[in-house]
């Protein structure tokens, strides 16, 4: 089931999608459903806080020069930082690189506080596409990652949360003009989505519609305004959006 | 003026606090006004981002031995990590040191985007106080702070949020099992609030009810289970919570 969260007149829904056409969870003004190239889709997921893991593919960690983790290390996104698909990834001033970061992202479905690993699928609604957008300019010069990661607009997801999936060995990658700049699989995360379930909820209650984005693999880079940037993930689907100068 | 939310008779109120009496915005279930004493008070803010600036005292960075930051560094604490007055502090298995910061926090009134020091002031609804309680050891082992900071009950936050209030050069204290342990004043900030609103307002949207806690001054140090921690803000009031174990 693809959960979606869309504008169709000027209201928004919640719905899902299905063969081409939207339905609202409260029946639509005009008819029972509607045609998902006439509405906007919204970001799929309202979260109280949206949860990163840094460095979760080996490859990654090497293209940064870091060492590969002990343990996930955490941060957060605002949640003014997000934007649905098609919408624009407005390019700060105060940066001079701006990257694209292709994740898989778990949208939390129930209360998760100190769960087992073992008990961790319970609490999953299900996976949509995130770009951890960073600036990586300031990333480096400031050594905490919060401000280079939180600009408004640097959390692109979508296109929609896909609840009948097996996350563990998804094809995932980026491709800015059409041309791929990063191509993985989830199974080469350092840390796997039960585990990371397990550790972060050890340290935060995690609440209904919360996200855990699972980090990136190797291939990031930098977009320029203008550029048309992807992030699709097997079984999922794609989630494009443009950059434009602030 | 302070604005306090509480909980009388299971339901929860927004209010006023005003010669040991809180007003509830909407009528209480009795008569006018309940004595506070009679209530629990929580968060008096329920804010969609908690965000908070390091090194922002140059004697707190020089005993962590860092430089004085060039820029405001800034990370996030989660929402699930609001506790209210004399709500205990958790102490997590994970951690072997876990400090107290005496902060003073302000609260956003309208929303504030790209705003200038100069139009700060017409953003902000209040002051309170907030102790950013830190698993020290996590904080040096992750390099990134959020982990260390955002464990549930680690945003200590209130009693109330003073609107009338010239934060410019208030006492800031804070006291273990009322042994003085912090004690500043919010004129020694290396960056001020009107600045730090243009620079955080810069990168992120702020909403109605957002915190932005101000960084602590030197002194900072353990808790164990059994203390009691007051923040002590001149022209505030106290903060005081205790400590157990998890």
């Amino acid at each position: 089931m693809k959960i979606v969260r869309f504008v169709y007149k000027d209201r928004i829904y919640d719905g899902i999608l299905e063969g081409g056409y939207v339905t609202a969870d409260m029946s639509l003004p005009a008819k029972g459903k509607v045609a998902v190239r006439d509405v906007r889709l919204l970001p799929p997921v309202n979260p109280s806080k949206i949860i990163l893991v840094g460095l979760n593919y080996a490859d990654h960690a090497e293209e940064l020069g870091m060492e590969r983790p002990l343990n996930p290390i955490i941060f957060l996104k605002p949640t003014t930082a997000l934007i649905g698909p098609e919408d624009a990834i407005i390019y700060p001033e105060a940066s001079c690189r701006v990257d694209y970061e292709a994740e898989l992202a778990v949208v939390i479905k129930s209360i998760a506080r100190k769960v087992k690993r073992s008990d961790a699928a319970e609490h999953i609604l299900g996976y949509t596409c995130l770009n951890d957008v960073t600036a990586r300019d300031i990333q480096k010069s400031d050594g905490q990652w919060t401000r280079a990661k939180s600009f408004d607009t640097f959390s692109p997801i979508g296109p929609w949360v896909e609840t009948d999936l097996d996350p563990s060995d998804l094809k995932i990658t980026a491709s800015l003009n059409g041309e791929m700049k990063q191509s993985s699989r989830t199974s080469k995360f350092i840390f796997d989505i039960p585990y990371l379930i397990e550790f972060i909820s050890g340290v935060m209650t995690l609440l209904p519609g919360d996200v855990i984005s699972t980090g990136t693999p190797a291939g990031i880079g930098p977009m320029l305004p203008g550029d048309e940037i992807t992030i699709d993930i097997e079984g999922i689907g794609k989630l494009t959006n443009h950059v434009r100068k602030g």
